[in-house]
């Protein structure tokens, strides 16, 4: 259960009066505790000590990130742009950042084509050591740049605990990539920077532990978490993951939280990322993140699955038309699992 | 590679003239012989034949499935429905045909809401010996009544070679199942029979090795076969299945046989069928295929996973609206893998 | 529950009987019938009806399958050999029978180095239609001429319900492969024949589904059936497959039947196979099968994950030493899970 | 391409040489660098460099970690122990270090039933923010106590880049758990610390992706890599994870590291722990890492697969007694792949 706690409580107190009831409390935030159980007995209990303003009954093991405790969506604005809102979201960018005049030809383009976000890697977590690991923080100031020329919010991926604050001084967004979505003295530091976090599922990442890594940040107060489903491992090889759609619908009506999908590492072949935008967008996700490049073929990395401009633009207008169909039918909807 | 003869050759000159290349010929429908490998020199030398019309060099282990051999759309017509064609086909009913009252209300239902074909298990494969085995012959009788009424299409599965001749006296669609996707014998006499063959995807079947199977069928002169994607077997407990949209978009590339999803047994759970159905129109998909029922707590299995007639009209809307956004870019569209 | 009947039972006054209880009931082998659920007030009412001799409740899905309803291990006799006994059965022979020579000299070896069952394919299942389908009646008739040299019995795959008859008029013993795992009218066949049946688990079954496979034969009356894991399918594709040793303790654990390992499918490399087929019987295998030719490299298929007979020999004499390891510890161990 | 350079080596000149040849080198560890490819123009070209001793070509993508690299195999030298010997290495312990009572006692019973390192957790990773999270450097201090008074060896996990001094101060190995495989920061660290490192193999991780992961610790100029399967992902229910022992065979053959199998987590129940240690050793594992407990039931975690030291001790003693069976045909081994 969660336990809301007057903001104005006196912390010895407070701790007085669990340690008399015998419980283990956990921060999960400013002014909240997490107990765990659901005991009504105990509920009860709590509820009637003056430091307590009110006790949530969770029985989901996220209970932060579960719509038993918010009912309500998660709406997070970042610069002008709301994630989570009625519109669905657009980032877009190369897979590595390559130069200041690439990031910066590419973030027009994701303007003028009606993307919201700059994606880009600077920090790269790559399978070999000696493979390109990308320009580092000399990355992250020519997306700045980007920023300060197209206006565009940008998002970039965190490896280590210590490089959080680091990377949260140039970014908006910070990306946990899907190899670290276990990675929790980095979900704790993320939690703490406050920033707004994408949480990549892992390869191997079951919905309840993805969730249970977006905890780990909401518990640290940070309530500003955006979900990305980028593609579990599975037997298949036609594709170079497989991007979970069902993760979409199921992740909504399990968390407030919005979702968005990756279908350039989902699926990993140029021509499928636009119909996989689609159908996420179809399925519910509240925005789409790709990887783009003016010349896909001479990316540094990951041209594979890397779509042009064109490409790009008539995707952008596809997930709106498809985003209205939704909307369309939205009132009419029947509830229930 | 396949090689198209003359439909007046003479077969023992052909046999012949095979015989003096040193080369083995696989029956490949009538009038077709397959030949493995692509050797040019081989190719030319049996172009000369004068019971040769054309080679067709095929690198694909599917060579008749596949893009390579035909380009354009296969679309199937069933009664006045296209299978493949512009608009997406709907098909629906009860997981287990279960009464005559119960069949027929369904299919007023599918017929009214904007179905196309009616679907319903008389033979049911079963993971237990003790579960209910489905009404075999008397469901299908049930089925054709349904049909009769309605003028719906109606498709059921038929789990053995043995019984192909019965089940398609009654259906319009033959219906072969995950569990069968590698039945060689069961593909061979589906082939034989020249109906319409529904071909569910394997839990654990490769793209690939799913186009192969579709190949059993096509080389034994039947061109009318539809494939299903219906979920496959992955570590993700919290869906019944992994609904593989990626698979859509994939295979529309391969073959040019029509594609359609089964959100009702990918996903098997009630409040996410129309979302994944959306999806999967999004990826590309020629249609979908979805268990309803009027009281879906009451259907005598899967009951879970069916929704009830409201939800399969909102469901029916979505798609036809999400169809036309696709038709509306696709002539600005650009291609390559 | 399983229902044990008076082998003198009258029919008709039992049918009575079952309906005025209000409960249906499945056959299960001969004067055993399968009811389900285990209510005890139930059970207790059966146990009073003169035809029953005795109730026996069992939780799992395959209770005939299931230790609850036979502690003691099935050991099942082939000729001489004894299957589930105290000695590791070793079953060995060619993927495909090619030829008389080739057939009688591999079973010569098996023979030679300790081999107790040959096996060779004669049906084949193929992924292609344009793959060699094995030489049929043909092959089969070669392997009993080797039976009939060596004195070893022998294995063939059955692929549909209606070769069933024929292939058990040659086979000592019926293999029903992975492909084929969830083909109930097969499964049914097989029972009905009282043959033993090897039944391999398919690529994506699970313990459970593999067992209630097995109870299809069982409840035919036939209680000779070999479990054999060869290998599931996950995202790693150094290997083959995926050889699920972790499926031999725990399905010997769940169910009394004999259980043996497919290294060659299971990992389909040949320098794994004797590491793996020693792995087997030290996780408590019953025995193995494995493919061996005399030139594996010309096989006419599965060349990759063939063994030559030193290798073969090897393998038998580290598989009994490491048998014997088992048994030395055996009195003294101590069980739970 | 590893290039091997004199030790004396003028590093200025070096890189002035490279330059002119146009390569990037990539530092792999004291006096060694890598450079991608095998090209042998360029290979004979820098063996002629004066910087150069030799040029190794190597075709994987872990140049360090492969057999090409390095032919015989690593031994580990940890206090008295050696991994990768002749002999099977014994790793056991609790999963949480709970007081230095119960250390001490398990500590005892590890050291007179055989066995060789102490495991046991301090900082445990979790998936819930809620759960116990180890006692962090107390935790050493007790297993150090522990080690004080039994001489075994102990290995304990790391979890974050910044900890890596920390925990290398009180332990002998390194554990890298099976979450941050791909934690290349941390991987990193270890690699400087010059430690034993243990790098468990990820619930998703590819051979191949664990052997670059392994790399990563080796280009840092440490030597000392165990690796250690503790069971992949895959569909199956009936156990915690799928212990994948084909890996042992392949990635021996590979690698020269040593590769020990960790069956409590890779199955997840008690009864089959020994079973599985015993197959992992059958199959070629250099050891077994265990989990222990005076009484299992109540042990803070992991309880499910924790075994007592009975079991314990039968199971050291058959997996010496498998050992030896493996040595007995050893000299009469059949190679090739």
């Amino acid at each position: 259960m969660i336990v809301m706690l007057n903001p104005k409580h006196n912390q010895q107190l407070l701790a007085q009066s669990l340690a008399e009831l015998g419980v283990t409390a956990y921060p999960a935030g400013a002014n909240r505790v997490m107990i765990a159980g659901n005991d009504a007995d105990l509920a009860n209990r709590l509820a009637q000590l003056p430091e307590v303003l009110e006790v949530v009954p969770v029985a989901r093991p996220y209970p932060l990130a579960s719509r038993e405790f918010q009912q309500e969506d998660t709406v997070i604005q970042v610069r002008d742009v709301l994630i989570g809102g009625s519109k669905p979201v657009v980032m877009a960018g190369p897979c590595s950042v390559e130069s200041v005049e690439n990031i910066v030809d590419i973030a027009k383009a994701v303007k003028r084509l009606g993307g919201h976000v700059l994606r880009g890697g600077a920090f790269k977590p790559r399978s070999s050591p000696y493979s390109f690991q990308g320009h580092g923080e000399e990355g992250l100031k020519m997306m700045a740049m980007a920023r300060e020329i197209t206006g565009l919010a940008i998002v970039s991926e965190v490896m280590e605990p210590d490089k959080v604050a680091l990377v949260a001084e140039y970014v908006d967004i910070l990306q946990i990539g899907a190899r670290n979505m276990q990675n929790y003295p980095l979900l704790r530091e993320a939690g703490k920077s406050m920033k707004p976090v994408l949480l990549k599922r892992g390869l191997s990442g079951t919905i309840e532990e993805w969730l249970m890594a977006a905890e780990y940040i909401l518990a640290q107060g940070n309530p500003n978490v955006i979900l990305c489903e980028r593609g579990i491992r599975t037997f298949e090889t036609a594709t170079r993951n497989t991007l979970d759609l069902n993760a979409v619908p199921v992740v909504k009506s399990l968390t407030h939280l919005p979702v968005i999908v990756d279908p350039s590492h989902g699926v990993g072949k140029r021509a499928f990322v636009r119909p996989m935008a689609r159908a996420g967008v179809a399925a519910g996700a509240d925005g789409v993140i790709v990887e783009i490049h003016p010349t896909p073929d001479q990316a540094m990395s990951d041209a594979a699955q890397t779509i042009d401009y064109q490409e790009f633009g008539l995707m952008v207008e596809e997930i709106h038309r498809i985003s209205d169909v939704l909307h369309g039918t939205r009132e009419k909807t029947v509830v229930g699992v």
